[in-house]
């Protein structure tokens, strides 16, 4: 079968066979129809997070997949059921973490990713996983299926920061997203239906593709050049929830003096060393006085991927035509990967989805 | 009758005389026993806090308080009756947040502080309080009341932090305390019952009375000019939860380094201002790999209140005779406000208790 890798030694994804997968017992076999591109994959691409497996000098690319049961192979699954796969793997048999549904909370040690570290990821015609790491999607969901990984990040963001402020009556109005990646964008859509006002941060000047979803979602751009994170109180409002999709440190910081009082906020993103100033008192003061908290959020649960599949299909289908700005077959998958200010979120597409 | 007060244009407590307050409609009267004295009252006497009542220059000091009620006033308790008051008290009228026993989560401008900012403090042989905002107390307690209201910030500080975890299964097994003054001491022998293995951070070299309370507890000391936060870790364990009392601004970033993956910290230091370099991008990207959080956590609620009063039942009777190193009556007041090496928490006795 046709596969998208990157080489241990090479710095672009390239086209290889390989032996199509067999299910060993507890896993199905699943014919990929269409996995999404990301931030992650490029940092990847680039050997930012170096892991092919262990006995392999190359990686199979991709996290974000949809796909249809081909071989259900005993599980509980029906040929042609449409499915989504998880991410994290146990690498040593199961334990605590995965046995209660909650990959996204092993420490380091105890989980590989697919696609990312340990372990092949599903940009491939065929791939295997343990039925348990399949969550059912409806046939509405065919086209936009490979959406549903990264919405459940989004909504393991928003399950820990509401728990963070569950000792108290929270009353949330307003919500600023950082960042206006792919990611960032589908957060704001998903924030529409909890908040009353939502923002969006970027660097970009109009005019701009993503400004006009942002718009379009009845969402405020903040144009981070004019209006840097600690004046969006003072220009804006005080939020009371931020999302951080950027990685840029200091915005993990500067959200504490963007927070109201009793705001949260969920950080996502994954910088390299960076030393800087802070003023580190006044920021102290600020999470004591006023009660603030922020939390650190990776991967997601199965329950989360499990909410996203309901998010995703109450999401306005003109949204998912706007984010979503090439789906690229196998002949030009090269095209998936291409990151310009026109992209905003890309697939390759290995497979049509046929309706039983 | 005779009160404790500092002075707008002061720097110490003095003994002055006030006309005994009436209760108004919903108040009660109570006669004080004992008031604590802690680092609060130590900041308002230096001017730090800064806030008389509006139409006076002087401050009665005081917010950790326990009496027993003189005259019930048409509210529903009874001569006699043993109360801890609370300490925020809404001055406008009622708002939200008080009416849902949550005035530690009202915003700026909607509270004041008796005893710290905008409204007097308990430290008077009498006070005056509505009766929503005083918490009964057992008779057992009436020599410890004054440690109530302590325990509660502990409480709401534990109560928000549990909540942050709560949207997954966390089993938290280690604690560590920064700073041994009376909060941190009196929170290690509160984590004690929770948590299997507690440790406190200080800067005191032995000899000294608070490392034997710490050792009496069972917990560790660990010694801050040998292993300084981020050395935890390495030198002890990573922490599941740590509890940040020491308003040492550099400590709320270095709890990030020092949790163990998933885990919480508390901030409840109040700085001042003060820059300094971090290394950013390592502590955003801790945040987010291993699913950290922080919670910052001021004053307390109704409920936090109660759940001190229970929690403080069953603490060791002597280790409250090892913390509480000093009371002091009226005429020796001034003792109440000494902070040497031998003290740890000392109170101002205003009159004994009699049973009913």
């Amino acid at each position: 079968m046709k596969a998208i890798a990157v080489y241990d030694d090479g710095d672009e994804p390239v086209l290889i066979e390989k032996p199509r997968p067999e299910p060993t017992a507890g896993e199905a076999l699943v014919r990929t129809l269409r996995v999404g591109v990301d931030g992650t994959d490029h940092e990847v691409i680039a050997g930012g997070h170096g892991g092919s497996p262990a006995d392999d000098d190359h990686l199979v690319l991709g996290h974000e997949a949809v796909g249809v049961i081909e071989d259900p192979n005993d599980t509980p699954f029906e040929v042609g059921d449409l499915v989504v796969p998880t991410v994290r793997r146990s690498p040593n048999g199961a334990n605590e973490y995965f046995a209660r549904g909650e990959p996204d909370m092993a420490p380091e040690g105890y989980y590989h990713e697919r696609g990312i570290v340990g372990a092949h990821g599903f940009m491939a015609e065929y791939f295997t996983s343990p039925a348990e790491c399949l969550i059912e999607v409806p046939p509405e969901l065919a086209e936009w299926g490979f959406l549903v990984e990264p919405a459940s990040i989004t909504e393991k963001a928003l399950d820990h920061a509401a728990a963070s402020r569950s000792a108290f009556r929270w009353n949330p109005e307003s919500a600023l997203v950082l960042g206006n990646g792919s990611l960032g964008l589908l957060t704001v859509a998903m924030l529409d239906a909890e908040f009353e006002r939502v923002y969006c941060l970027g660097r970009r000047e109009r005019p701009d593709v993503t400004i006009d979803v942002i718009e379009s979602l009845g969402a405020t751009y903040v144009n981070s050049n004019e209006t840097p994170v600690p004046a969006v109180p003072g220009a804006y409002e005080p939020m009371d929830f931020i999302y951080e999709a950027t990685g840029y440190a200091p915005h993990a910081f500067e959200t504490i003096e963007a927070l109201a009082p009793n705001g949260v906020g969920a950080l996502l993103g994954v910088p390299g060393d960076w030393e800087f100033e802070i003023d580190g008192g006044r920021l102290h003061r600020e999470f004591v006085l006023h009660n603030k908290a922020l939390v650190g959020s990776v991967n997601s649960g199965y329950h989360h991927f499990e909410a996203a599949v309901d998010r995703l299909g109450g999401l306005d289908g003109s949204f998912l035509e706007d984010l979503v700005t090439g789906v690229y077959g196998l002949d030009e998958f090269e095209a998936a990967f291409v990151d310009d200010d026109t992209t905003i979120k890309t697939a390759v597409e290995f497979a049509e989805y046929e309706e039983r």
